[in-house]
């Protein structure tokens, strides 16, 4: 067992440079510790929780962004997907898709993500039990796609909080598909500010120190060299100079889960 | 104030005799307690727990029945749409739209059925706070329609669990907006069979009057001759032939309520 | 079956003449409504946020106030009680004693209770469910005292926030026990201000109109003539001047509860 | 800094060579280690589930085990108190003293186990965050005793089960307390079996592993020769024999932690 992978990025495209700047900073740290690293970057955010937050370059915009950051950083490229019609046209371009917490039930975006046949990793609702997503990978897996990972972000706690319940990663693992633990929406407030989601930064790397230490196939980390200007999870999204400094923190951890791996029963 | 109105019919549309059937049951029982009716149906169930559970007769021949019901019966329908295609091609049959909760913060969605015109019933999702819902509506009434209804479904609760904040109400009716208590979703039980969710028929009566007593402006019933038999949500829909006993109970709680409303400070 | 019962009263005892004008107050409204009415004060605040608040009179002089009510205004009343000693104290002098929802798990004090043949009121933990309560109950019953009432005051929901589960009404009742809802504390928010809990007054009203329409034996309400000087609970207490009106809703939803009462299959 | 320490013991003393022996066990694995090892067993259960839980040896005879388990292992003893008495009495006897999770806020009993000048090692509640335990702390050091730990056992999410949220640990530790994972009642399902609680023993090796990651300073955890014929936490106790090959798992984790430890801000 080699480290875990890496999908990081900033919550949205912001444009060619923007992405590449941070796919090239993450693709040479990454490379340093010899952890796979994918980029992500979202073209649109459908569900943002006002109608006045930013939703990102568009599709045409935003996949053009991601090949551009292929071709010049050469690195795969992952984005999420809302629709039929998105996956098409995002599976024509991106290396893996991904399915949004909210839209993990949506059998046709299940079925037409796995038709593209790129690797999906769907993150699992905020109202969902670790063992409800079997079901969610079997609709995936009957398109014949079993390039399927399984995404821990946090189940909805009470009023505008969620919590990360660590038995869900093993839980998860036990469907044989690899889990990824995304560090930065775990940390979310849905809904806390108001008219925009807040965020607990600090606590990304606590949380994900512990799902290391419990064992994770990969990170999904969103990333930015400027959070506080980001146009979107701005408040719990990880600076980019301190990335490396958090992946050597989490590989130290990794090497001793993967020496000893969780054994359920 | 006059009595509440009423949403309710079969989970899944299953053809033209079944929902006339449950579409002139409702409609007579209705008609003589003086309560506004509209058939509900579905004509797809886009997001199952696993795969293998009944979809519904798709959007073609769904929209049909709804028609059919609409001329045989007389009575207004809402159907619920996943995608802006659905929304345009529901909208031109059905004389109101219902937004599911796991699809309640998707903007385009939002906006395509606001854009139709018709009556908007927006599940709130079972991740949001009930002071997350104007954010929601407000996506919805940006295209100019105003005619949108909150509905309260229950939220996450630990796992495969949900529960009903009565607070919640009153909180939603803050907006202006009328307030929709869905009565049967709030007993589900989320996965709670593995492959399938689970429900508490028996609760559902037991919320309903609670909601009643705090004061809505409607309720969402689903009901079926036949609840055993139904492909989906058999576990708690409201017999056929209970409701008349159900809308006797909740008027005279409806009556009180109104005559007596709510007043937050 | 007549109206439900009511127990109501300042948080803290603060005095004989502020006990008894409380008292003398519910005493006529409760009289006027035909309503059975209990006085309720605590001589101690055993667990208060933090140290600082204040525990109140202690348990002599809290007595001592208990007793003078009960002489001056003839009204039965009841207190709450921590320790073994306290109930063999308290027993002596109240009418009916209450186990606070934090202690409903002990045994020697649900014994101690039971033992003193008193009847006695147990708030639901916020960390039980409503079918853990039987066994609660039986440790009371266990001592051959089965004058016992079980209170739902709800339950914990994330952080600093408790959701009342109006299902747990009727699956309390299937024990035999007459259910009592706690419109006050039911609306605290525990932790809520940092160095003591917060409320919000506004929906007890809310909460207890949704209970009197599912159905309940009884109400406990803390009502204050000035709640914003009160030492303890002053942001959840209902003001003495407004329990009149209050009740005159309750029980219409109650007469309409009882001529209609919820049966689970 | 070195490892962290460990509390470790039956649910309840059973007998003095029955605690004998897991305590020597334990001393031993401990002291191979380099691992301060603190003998736990609790003389009264009494909160037991239901009435017919087994309640344990009583206060005389269980603080004789525990003083001969001290005589013979030479190890320091720690147990649980629910009375001021019986912080009196277990004071004179054992080393340090445990405030039960549903009595974290009795303030009498908090300020009884002070008084004693051992140290005190206090669960968080199920019902409280992790920001509400300062206030606890504060009872215990007003006298004077500023040998205080803060435990971790879960908190409740939804019914009949606990969630651990790992971010609790680095804000627990902010009040310069020393803070301890229980890593065997953090996986309890209260009440889950009906008339006793339910557990997860497999999850609490993945729980524990989270957080030694992220960084504590102590371990409790329940261990048993023989857990399926325990009289009490039967189904999350640790085998005996399985315990040299848990804290060699932790103590790893640990290290790593220890040199790279989580900063907030």
């Amino acid at each position: 067992d080699g480290p875990f992978a890496l999908i990081a990025g900033p919550c949205q495209a912001e444009g060619v440079s923007h992405s590449v700047e941070i796919a090239a900073t993450m693709h040479e740290v990454c490379r340093a510790r010899g952890i796979p690293y994918v980029f992500k970057a979202s073209f649109d955010k459908a569900n943002r929780t006002s109608l006045g937050g930013k939703r990102g370059l568009g599709i045409e915009r935003g996949l053009e962004v991601l090949a551009e950051v292929r071709r010049q950083v050469g690195v795969p490229v992952l984005t999420d997907v809302h629709t039929e019609e998105q996956c098409r046209l995002a599976g024509a371009v991106a290396d893996a898709l991904q399915i949004p917490a909210f839209l993990c039930r949506q059998t046709d975006l299940l079925l037409a993500a796995g038709e593209t046949g790129k690797p999906v990793n769907v993150k699992k609702g905020q109202f969902l039990a670790p063992w409800d997503m079997p079901n969610v990978a079997q609709k995936i897996a009957s398109t014949g796609n079993r390039s399927i990972m399984l995404c821990e972000r946090g189940s909805s706690f009470g009023y505008n909080t969620l919590v990360t319940d660590m038995r869900g990663l093993p839980q998860m693992a036990a469907t044989g598909y690899p889990v990824i633990f995304d560090a930065t929406h775990s940390v979310q407030q849905p809904g806390g500010l108001g008219g925009a989601s807040g965020g607990q930064r600090e606590f990304a790397p606590v949380l994900a120190r512990a799902a290391a230490a419990v064992g994770v196939a990969g990170f999904f980390i969103e990333t930015h060299p400027d959070p506080a200007n980001a146009p979107s999870d701005g408040p719990n999204m990880i600076p980019l100079d301190q990335m490396a400094g958090l992946l050597d923190t989490l590989a130290a951890f990794d090497r001793v889960a993967k020496a000893d791996p969780v054994v359920l029963n």
